[in-house]
């Protein structure tokens, strides 16, 4: 392990941090409120002094291998999570520190649960910070590191092949530097473009940045206690279909805007994301049609819960935890299904899934025909072996994983479907679950060491499980 | 497909049946029931001439490939099942078809699930067939014929590879027909070792035999309304120990009828197997210590339950649902787990999950150090990439199997829990799941379609999976 280089970057991180740090204190300012405002200068101030100290060990050698990539990464969203919570445990918003970590890991992660029971009188500061660590979380801290940094070695592709989701990584122009930036551009200007789609729905400034914050990195934590149940049908309509865009692989983007048209729309990862949206939210449509006024409303709550969940972005405009079964079965599977690679949203991955299927249907016809070579294409191109391997290997971690948190978790005394939906919804980044922990509830009722089980949960879904596991194991830290 | 052989196969399955038949006659014989009797000999009769006719059909060519055995095999199980079913809807007991070939297939594939709310007073002869079906699909049908029939081509180890469970098939000894004879001898002898111990318990002959039928078979149903519920604590032991053997891998046995103690020792899969329990038993007695009069009450239920469901057996000694959430949840674990492959019990099979955290294991050492190669090792040899690619494939199958008939059967509007573990008790092929299907409940409140969905799982968990799935390929009814 180069120790030397890894406390580098962390330092980086810190700095950033205590630049991000002084937007929420803007926003204090603003509404005057002066001690949370103070509270995020002084957090400010101490996450740049502690990157400056950090910045003074002078890295001998330039070695960055995946290893360095997974470690760096599991420590850096720890490091931004640690710095993240101060805020809320000094201005007392939230006192256990555990809770306030909960908080702020779910933040980053995008997932968007939550441990407080009513969100609407929290200071304006705080309110924006926690939205706001949606949107930093969203596309990567790391990722943004990367656009602005030259660094030396192998480390742009393995911090970002470390932090980026989906079982590939894309380079969208030889450049990491280049890609990083072209990626931050599209993810800042869809930002901008909801947010002025918002104000045309008469909702407030605060209010449209918070919510295009908390689509665009599909993070899910609302600033009503009702979530968005009261918000007029047309914001609720801009808000589903923003961030069914956002769980769209951003590649496709990036083509569309370099005029490759067709390319992008041959893309079976996207493709296979809209048909299974279209497919939930006709059932789900039908299925609850008698509880709503008219096939409109019916169709309105089940595309935004459907769009919600799928991208795991966790916002609410009805309770569903009141659908019948079939509905939230559904929305069940769909957590798991989560949007696809190369976007913000967290999951499985919809790539994943084909890829799943298509090496079924090839080991199925194998045994048929063993004579015969079938092997698996994507978007037309050979899927390499070391990347099914990679998916069969993801898919056995996080089976392990969700099985020893749902146990875990079980000591609280909690029912089945809470403790599984809550799982569910931190390893998969999502927010609500059903029952305890469905849309008019939170995790507040959980224990801490529960609630450090599904810190660990959010982590390891956000960065794809491989770097949290690294973690523990012994071999990572010697030296070399 | 060369239909001709797979035909005469078939035909030699349906005189088999017609033989087996006889046995439940005589037993209505012993206890004058004379109408039942008769229903036995007709459906023997009928399944016998079916046999010979399709027996006339002449097999030009020898050629039977993977393709042919997976054929055979699921077609195979249809058919007794189909034919196991008659005697039910003729004596009037399950007057529905659907119903009986649930229960018929619940059966063979030694599931163990009933749509019976109450069983004591069926007719002897009834009791003694649904226990003998747990029986003969124990080990299975075609492994049967194999140790009988002198079969030429590719015909045996294809078929003993399309049924028997685990991602590996042993040959004990070079030839097929050899070891198929030795594993059901062993079975045979186990089978008979636990009834003696059953009668020194005074239980009835004709309980005692129902019981070894259920536990060798790891199937399931029950004689009486409460399971096992009101045996003495002797019986509840003996049956514990004999369920937890019968999970074991008979290569084990095989080893050590060839006095290889140091071999049998060393598996793997075994001390696996033993650790889950020991660990499982150990965590639920403490957690149901209080609802119990003492340690060895708990303990005893705890073993019993445990030892069920780890096995895929199904019995129960008390109402497990009503225990807290921990210990439920590991049961509905243990429940994927499953037993050793090359046993009666279904389930994803302990040796899969070894292999599967085992290339975890290897993979993230592999990203650690890129130029290390690390195979991996199961009992000190070499496991083939294959079998890991098998292996990945079954849990992929299994996971969208599960998904989509978890899916399909909620149409009926039970509660979540029940849907989840109605399948996971079906495709697992043990019995009893939770709350609408707990162990004092039984499957008769779902609807048809969705009992259908059930059969093929209990199928398709029996045969693991493929064999199943290569029914629906267009590519296998093709001609060659």
């Amino acid at each position: 392990m180069n120790y030397a280089i890894v406390l580098r970057l962390l330092s980086y991180i810190l700095l950033t941090e205590g630049a991000l740090l002084l937007l929420p204190a803007v926003a204090s300012l603003c509404y005057g409120e002066w001690f949370v405002m103070g509270v995020f200068l002084f957090t400010a101030a101490l996450s740049a002094l502690a990157g400056a100290l950090f910045h003074r060990v002078k890295a001998k050698s330039q070695i960055f291998y995946m290893r360095e990539g997974f470690v760096t990464t599991a420590l850096c969203w720890l490091l931004i999570s640690v710095v993240g919570a101060v805020p809320f445990v000094l201005t007392g918003c939230i006192p256990n520190p555990v809770d306030a970590l909960f908080e702020t890991v779910s933040g980053f992660t995008t997932t968007g649960a939550s441990i407080l029971p009513a969100v609407a009188d929290l200071p304006k500061g705080i309110l924006f910070w926690r939205s706001f660590t949606h949107w930093v979380g969203g596309m990567g801290v790391l990722v943004f590191l990367l656009s602005l940094l030259p660094l030396t070695g192998g480390s742009h592709v393995n911090l970002m092949k470390a932090e980026s989701p989906g079982p590939q990584v894309d380079k969208l122009v030889p450049k990491v530097q280049s890609t990083a930036k072209i990626l931050y551009g599209i993810y800042l200007a869809l930002t901008v473009i909801e947010f002025i789609f918002l104000l045309f729905g008469r909702m407030s400034v605060f209010d449209a940045m918070l919510t295009a914050f908390g689509t665009a990195g599909t993070g899910g934590f609302g600033f009503l206690n009702d979530s968005f149940a009261s918000f007029s049908p047309y914001i609720q309509w801009v808000v589903t279909i923003f961030m069914i865009l956002f769980g769209v692989n951003f590649n496709a983007y990036f083509l569309l805007l370099m005029r490759r048209f067709r390319r992008a729309a041959a893309s079976e990862e996207v493709r296979a994301y809209f048909l299974i949206i279209a497919v939930a939210v006709g059932i789900i449509t039908c299925n609850i049609y008698s509880m709503y006024n008219g096939l409109g409303e019916a169709l309105r709550h089940a595309a935004f819960q459907v769009g919600s969940i799928i991208t795991t972005t966790g916002f609410s405009s009805c309770d569903f935890d009141l659908w019948p079964t079939l509905s939230k079965e559904i929305l069940v599977m769909l957590m798991f299904v989560g949007a696809c690679a190369g976007s913000t949203g967290g999951g499985i991955k919809v790539s994943r899934l084909l890829l799943l299927g298509k090496s079924l249907k090839k080991e199925l016809k194998q045994a048929l025909h063993p004579q015969v070579v079938a092997p698996v294409r994507m978007d037309g191109k050979l899927v390499n072996h070391e990347t099914i391997r990679a998916t069969n290997v993801y898919v056995a971690a996080y089976i392990f994983i969700f099985a020893a948190s749902f146990l875990l978790i079980s000591l609280d005394g909690f029912d089945m479907v809470t403790n599984f939906t809550a799982i569910a919804a931190t390893l998969n980044n999502i927010g609500p679950g059903l029952n305890q922990v469905g849309p008019m509830m939170n995790f507040g009722g959980y224990s801490n060491p529960a609630k450090l089980v599904m810190i660990f949960d959010m982590l390891a879904g956000r960065l794809e499980i491989f770097p949290m596991l690294v973690l523990f194991l012994p071999d990572t830290w010697r030296r070399f």
